[in-house]
């Protein structure tokens, strides 16, 4: 297997950080995949190609087609997004998303001949999400070991998984993250919301590091 | 968990079968579920709207752009799908298809409120395809398992992987599956090429039950 790795790049915050956090500690090859899933902050996507094209990795946009069979107000339109309150946070989730994003990853992976993916769950996520959590990744890596082309291992990291999203910014501060071109909104608003679960998350892990975010909101925080 | 599973509908004799055992087996509703994955064979689309069109389920059919990363013959069209020598096979494997297919089908289920689905890897699959065996879907059932919105078992069914295709099609035969309705051909003929290593396999399992193959060949076996 050669040196690298392909990182699911949203075009948030958290792996907005952990692909500036790879060009400083991966040796090998980056190579950045986002997925198009009907969401509706597709704007996301711009976001990912500009950071990629700020980190200088290839970048590529793959159709996955969630809101199909999706549930979620995060793909159907018709659906209101729940406002910040954490008991409400599970209502936007999207079965098995991270699955199917971490498996495209590794079928890119394994077409470059590479046998790392890098995803960036935080530890915000832990409550909510199931499919946030390390022990998740660990069996996957089994699955993904067992089902690919040829044998050998696969390795699934998840480097801000016990990292509070305050830590995270904190870190990418310090690594000069582009946050300006970052999207977080999951309304998809330019201006964000600022009202969203993930807007107040956003601001929050801001305003713990003492630095204002670089980008414009309709409700002024 | 309400009682019902989600199959995964390709076209073929195999899942075709699968769909027909199901009928008389399973207790609870039955989702059929197919993937627009840009297969060069896309008529077996058509093919898996047939085939639940006549067998009275619900059928959905989901986008997943996996020609965007793909390095198979069986999504680029600019490749030559291998004629029939087993050693060529591995060049039709499709990275992670099937673990990308089952993900789909279990995010499908999810929403359905349900935690089971079926697919029809067959024992001929084995040796080139790692991703058709058992210990696979084995560790997928834990990583599903861990990965499901909320906690409880999931499990993935696969009642064919110790059979034999010429065993699926003597099955089948039993239960009435309609196979003029179900496409086989990697070319995505019709008539059916008669010489890729699918149509090669489906032609040797209907010799091999004596019966004759419904379908129209291009060239006469």
């Amino acid at each position: 297997m050669k040196a690298g790795a392909v990182l699911l790049l949203s075009g948030g915050m958290d792996s907005a950080t952990c692909l500036w956090w790879m060009r400083r500690n991966l040796e090998g090859s980056i190579h950045a995949l986002s997925i198009d899933y009907g969401q509706r902050h597709r704007v996301e996507l711009e976001n990912a190609v500009r950071l990629a094209g700020r980190a200088g990795v290839p970048h590529k946009v793959v159709g996955l087609d969630l809101a199909a069979i999706g549930d979620s107000p995060l793909t159907d339109a018709a659906l209101e997004v729940p406002a910040a309150r954490e008991d409400r946070q599970l209502a936007t989730v999207v079965p098995f998303r991270n699955l199917l994003f971490a498996s495209m990853a590794a079928a890119w992976a394994e077409t470059l001949g590479l046998a790392e993916v890098y995803l960036a769950p935080v530890k915000d996520d832990y409550r909510s999400y199931r499919d946030c959590r390390r022990p998740f990744y660990d069996s996957l890596e089994q699955t993904l070991g067992l089902g690919a082309t040829h044998e050998g291992d696969f390795v699934v990291h998840t480097p801000f998984v016990h990292k509070w999203k305050t830590e995270v910014v904190a870190l990418g501060l310090e690594l000069g993250v582009p946050y300006e071109l970052t999207h977080t909104c999951y309304e998809g608003k330019r201006p964000a919301c600022g009202q969203c679960d993930a807007c107040a998350e956003r601001l929050a892990a801001f305003a713990a590091n003492g630095v204002p975010d670089p980008l414009a909101y309709a409700v002024q925080p």
